[in-house]
């Protein structure tokens, strides 16, 4: 069984520092349904579904979790069953946010709801809980989750290598006369193949598709001569998530893509090494931007540089203009700035962690150009 | 292009009826995010991310469409960027809360949010619009999705058609010996193959996980004489939903699962034949629920006989005692009493459409128990 490595990236004594937490925060309970929140909390990767299961912390007395009857084997089963949470289960015809009210006290005050909560669910909170203002669970819980420890490194590390492993198989799937969609298909199966769970996202922007970060795939054919972005990622069964972007050419790219390539190259390696404790985001992201600005592509370069990374693909902290809470050791994030002056363009993304005195890449592939046949 | 199906499974004036159906609430607007009802509504398959993307549809104003500016070629590409509604797009520091609130009459009332909209989103509109009262937004759109149309109802059918062609290839993949796991993921393979775009669920539960309607896929090997419940579902490329469970066995099953079994047959086609305009789910769920407890089976029946189907797995109407809104044409869920007596149990479901007068199947493979060499 995955027992120790469960206990070792969801260690029991998550339930007790949320519970601290909540009370620091000035809540009186956090209510977490299925989604990254609860992993993080219990390891229960729980399915979101019109039933409601909810963790249930309250500040000033002990955790439950509510289930449907339906699915109390399966949270039995999961690490959630063997933290010590006293399990309640619903029938179908039960309410079960009448269910959590009753148990709260009647003066419960702020309560916090995870972030990725459906709207429907706090709604009905609401209705069972009139008097307890709701605020985001995310504030709580972004204190604990941003912080990696060695564990939950190693997991972004692991994740790190499988995408790594995808990216150095690219060369033989991308060729001229090929389709997006075709080689977007062949890069998702070699993402499983490589160890992850699931795909979270494969872009394979070819020639003026690269200009658009966020192109999806599409049945465009890929030429000789046009660069390829191809953005990548996936969760592993750890549920910790990959994502690297790397530069493709079948034969020799245009020469005003490599003038600016060599930009790209240089800014995104600024903004790697503007990571250290006590730098904040807006630093790191301005780190590389100043170097692509300076170079008259300012313009080009019209997203953030990065976003944090763990349990989901997208999280705190997100490395953009503004963001002035400094980084500390521990924290997780992709350092991806891209130059789209059409009808082509470019984007190096490496996930880092921020260390004691800099960072250390979860992805160690060639971040220059790739040449294929 | 899929124009001409998109158009007829996706009408535009939709967002017509939407508007119309927000001020017959007595709502200001509704904000739908990426999700069921945002598909429903324009079409458009949007990632959620945690960059907003929101349908604004005011009572008494234009409706627009907020996006990220990196998913501006995506929306504009998608079926929203040809209904004549103005797409908002915002920039990486720009706050698209205060943006929608702008836009919006300062005493807009109350608003209708997604159901499935992330809480945090929903906080943010909150910050945004103090003085707006939020209400979920499937009040209004619940009348409208819960009647299918005839294009849903023949996508509904295209769904059923896959899903019966999955359980056709079952018998080839079920063998003694194979394990849980090892059948559940060629199954999910077919899911693929015979047209799905994704696999939502996959159960194979044998023998006493037979008996947990939610067993998860487990190493457990496969023996002869176990019944097996195979229940499987995927969402097809149209965006709508497939769900059917038969059940198998390796050779002959223990003589008194075919006694129950008989009494499930029964039962899943009285609850059937009970559906009908005007008739309630309550009376369908007791239909089927009368017969398996006057057999004795009454808690061994422990969940709600089915629920609504269409872009979700599971939606309105839910057929479940306490539900007394009358059935009406189009209306589209599944029929999926159970037994489970322990140390096996049985499942039937089909996909039903409430017709003019009485109903019609989206799956038609054999319902009886299927033997397997």
């Amino acid at each position: 069984m995955e027992t120790d490595v469960t206990t070792e990236l969801y260690p029991r004594e998550r339930v007790g520092l949320v519970r601290e937490a909540t009370g620091k925060a000035g809540l009186g309970a956090v209510l977490l349904t299925p989604g990254p929140d609860l992993r993080y909390v219990t390891g229960y990767d729980a399915k979101q579904l019109e039933r409601l299961t909810c963790l249930v912390v309250p500040a000033g007395g002990e955790p439950f979790l509510v289930v449907p009857r339906l699915e109390l084997p399966a949270a039995q089963e999961s690490p959630a069953g063997s933290l010590g949470v006293e399990l309640v289960p619903w029938d179908e015809t039960d309410d079960p946010y009448a269910l959590v009210a009753r148990r709260l006290p009647r003066d419960v005050g702020s309560v916090g709801v995870a972030d990725r909560m459906w709207a429907v669910m706090a709604l009905r909170f609401r209705g069972a809980m009139p008097g307890a203002e709701q605020v985001a669970a995310g504030g709580v819980l972004r204190e604990l989750r941003m912080r990696k420890s060695a564990a939950e490194v190693a997991a972004l590390r692991a994740a790190g290598e499988a995408i790594d492993r995808v990216h150095r198989r690219v060369p033989e799937l991308l060729k001229a006369g090929r389709t997006e969609r075709e080689v977007g298909r062949d890069i998702a199966d070699a993402i499983i193949a490589e160890g992850h769970e699931q795909v979270d996202f494969v872009i394979v922007g070819s020639g003026p598709n690269g200009a658009n970060p966020h192109a999806e795939l599409s049945d465009r054919v890929i030429r000789p001569g046009e660069p390829v972005v191809v953005d990548i990622g996936g969760t592993m069964p750890s549920g910790y998530c990959s994502d690297s972007t790397r530069n493709y050419c079948v034969g020799e790219p245009p020469a005003d893509y490599r003038a600016y390539f060599a930009v790209l190259e240089e800014a995104q390696r600024a903004s790697c090494e503007a990571v250290r404790p006590g730098a904040t985001p807006e630093e790191v992201d301005a780190a590389g931007r100043d170097i692509i600005a300076a170079a008259g592509h300012g313009e080009h370069f019209f997203h953030r540089t990065g976003h944090g990374i763990g349990l989901e693909s997208h999280e705190d902290p997100y490395i953009v203009a503004g963001n002035r809470e400094p980084l500390e050791p521990g924290m997780a994030f992709s350092i991806e700035p891209g130059i789209y002056p059409g009808p082509h363009g470019a984007r190096i993304e490496d996930i880092v962690v921020c260390t004691e005195d800099g960072y250390t890449p979860m992805n160690v592939t060639e971040r220059g150009l790739v040449i294929v046949d």
